[in-house]
């Protein structure tokens, strides 16, 4: 029992089959696609508000079947929360910050994981293996583990420290490679025949997508079936952007958003040492070039080249929005500038997000009343090498209490 | 307005007032005692389970009062998780683990930091100090930062990196110590008058036991108000076991749990490196001596004195629970097997668990079909230095798949 119409080749639209493996159709991905009336008539929102709070509360808008048990971390609904101290810093008089750090294994990977791996527990696979710049790889183990499957992990050999310790953890087999994601990927694909691994590469197969989106759905409900009107969100492979562009189509569909809502404004983020969305934008073009030389603290960004490109180049300009690059040298400072204002810890992909909004703030592109959602993709502690932290040292014994301010 | 009847120290049963600063009373900590009746009247599990998923939820059981709002980040309910696999490899059909690592900032400490920070600004408090083993300065930080506090931490010089960088993450003005976490304790007692500053060192202060409590209060409500048969905690200051004992008797006299409940055992567990409280179990005394050379790698175990010892021993006592030490060579070897197993990031105090509960399955202590939860406190990626994760490198044009397992 599902709701799972078919699934759809994104680049051509061609019908597939559902309830087998798959992987990419014509090098590109594949959508999954709903019966949309169907689940109208099943389920409503109130439904919805009485079940546990966790991403599978939206199971009839999922792909696994409805008697099948999720391979779950307990991955509740993240908080949105009100920032007005940064925001009244930047101008803004509604600044939330959907917090998805507080996810199992502290990123917003786990949506996508918890989705892809489900759907390949059921589907039978007994080993996956994927390329990540962090913490995909960190959830994608987890994941695995939770499952009971074999996970293979490549990583270029500058993940940060504690996604390398992640996958260790879990037990997964995790290497270090000599080069960047796409050079992982390329190893995962490679290896495929050989060593019998499914592919769970960044929308390589066509659930973590459907694992993403529950951040639109989330979002949706957690302001009352409203929308933001602009939502910050940093891009690497831009799985969560494409995701939640798809969430609120289905939701005005199925009615629960009103059919008038003004969709929100997608801001793209990368940073300019890997911008390979922002630059195709800027050309007006609807596929990305690898960009080369890819180099920023901000790991999750350090993706040269999307397989999605088109979907995450559609969905912004079907938004209305654009794409923009922050400062390399701005991270690190507004990890701590925002992280000390509200509390909320914040990763560097997500610094970069707050570098552009006061830019964008500044030049009138995003309004000072208009609404506006950051979201914050992972833990900040998960990014050491981001943030030198070098306390000052005190000797027990001989304490200088006008040396610390008193 | 508040269910708070009034405060009372610990030690002695004196009654103390209710809404000012308080910290402790005759050197020992204070609990927060309430009018249960009026809330029985005010207030049903129903009601209860209607609200939002936070420890929140149970205001009318916490202190602050209704009309003013928290300092939150938006702490979720944590996942009670089966774990089937491992228990099945220890012998036991119904082993739970509460997964506290999802709270925010990673680990059980938030529920502390919420009310007591909540608290603190409601009573006027715009500069805070602690001292800290690790997550619980973290947690300070960033509750601080949240309220727009200013936040002092003092640190032993072998905190783990994670913790140190958290609290420049937020803000905090953070200090490593050459010391133990009672040698930092002293430097905020000191430093009190001085510096001005309102000391939220564990226990010293009374509200982040009652943050604590609602691990208890959480635990009844996901098992249908029910109890496990046996409680896994690891125990540095303690404050999470003897909030949960509070939060059963609470529970009790509301009626929300069945006035026959059997309540769980507790299993407080220390690392063989720093065991205060087994000592003093062991010998059959009330109070703990201080541990001489503190050490282990599990850091919230390293607190080798605790000023609510007494209200540890009691509650394991009353519980017919007991105190044991795992073994610190284990400490690795077991976060490592149970997270492979579950999927499940396992802190190094939560390893030191495993490790007794092994043994205590293996002697009879814990009988085979008991249901059996053991908290994982925090997120184990903030232990780098308990599991060296030395990931195999790969070159990306010459990759041996036969080394590969292919």
């Amino acid at each position: 029992m599902h709701y799972v119409s078919h699934l759809e080749g994104a680049i051509d639209g061609t019908v597939l089959p559902f309830g087998q493996l798959a992987n990419l159709h014509n090098g590109r991905p594949i959508w999954v696609r709903y019966h949309l009336d169907r689940i109208r008539d099943a389920v409503t929102p109130a439904d919805i508000a009485r079940r546990p709070p966790s991403l599978w509360r939206y199971r009839e808008l999922l792909p696994l079947p409805l008697d099948v048990e999720p391979v779950t971390l307990g991955e509740g609904m993240t908080p949105l929360l009100p920032c007005p101290r940064l925001g009244k810093e930047l101008g803004l008089s509604r600044l939330l910050v959907k917090d998805e750090s507080q996810l199992p294994t502290g990123s917003f990977k786990s949506r996508g994981q918890t989705a892809c791996v489900s759907m390949a527990k059921w589907l039978g696979v007994t080993r996956v293996a994927l390329p990540t710049a962090g913490n995909a790889g960190g959830a994608a183990a987890a994941y695995a583990a939770r499952a009971g499957m074999e996970c293979y992990i490549f990583m270029p050999a500058d993940t940060p420290v504690v996604n390398q310790f992640e996958a260790h953890l879990y037990g997964a087999k995790a290497y270090r490679v000599n080069g960047l994601i796409n050079d992982c990927g390329k190893i995962v694909k490679d290896g495929a025949e050989r060593m019998g691994w499914f592919d769970l590469s960044t929308l390589k197969e066509p659930y973590r997508i459907e694992g993403k989106k529950t951040m639109g759905l989330e979002l949706a409900e957690q302001l009352g079936w409203t929308l933001p009107d602009v939502i910050f969100y940093p891009t690497g492979g831009g799985t969560g952007l494409v995701g939640m562009w798809k969430a609120f189509q289905e939701l005005l569909e199925l009615g629960w958003i009103a059919k008038d809502t003004k969709l929100p404004r997608f801001v793209s983020v990368q940073a300019e040492g890997c911008a390979p969305i922002v630059t195709a934008f800027d050309k007006g073009e609807r596929f990305a070039d690898l960009f080369p030389n890819a180099k920023t603290v901000a790991s999750g960004l350090r993706v040269p080249v999307a397989v999605g490109d088109f979907m995450i180049l559609d969905a912004i300009r079907a938004s209305g929005g654009l794409a923009a690059t922050g400062r390399e040298d701005a991270i690190g400072p507004w990890m701590r500038r925002a992280s000390t204002a509200e509390g909320i810890g914040i990763c560097p992909e997500t610094a970069v997000c707050f570098d552009v909004l006061e830019r964008l703030v500044k030049d009138g592109t995003v309004g000072r009343d208009e609404s506006v959602v950051v979201f914050n993709t992972g833990a900040a502690p998960k990014y050491l090498e981001a943030l030198p932290a070098e306390l000052t040292s005190l000797d027990k014994d001989h304490i200088d209490w006008a040396a610390l301010g008193g």
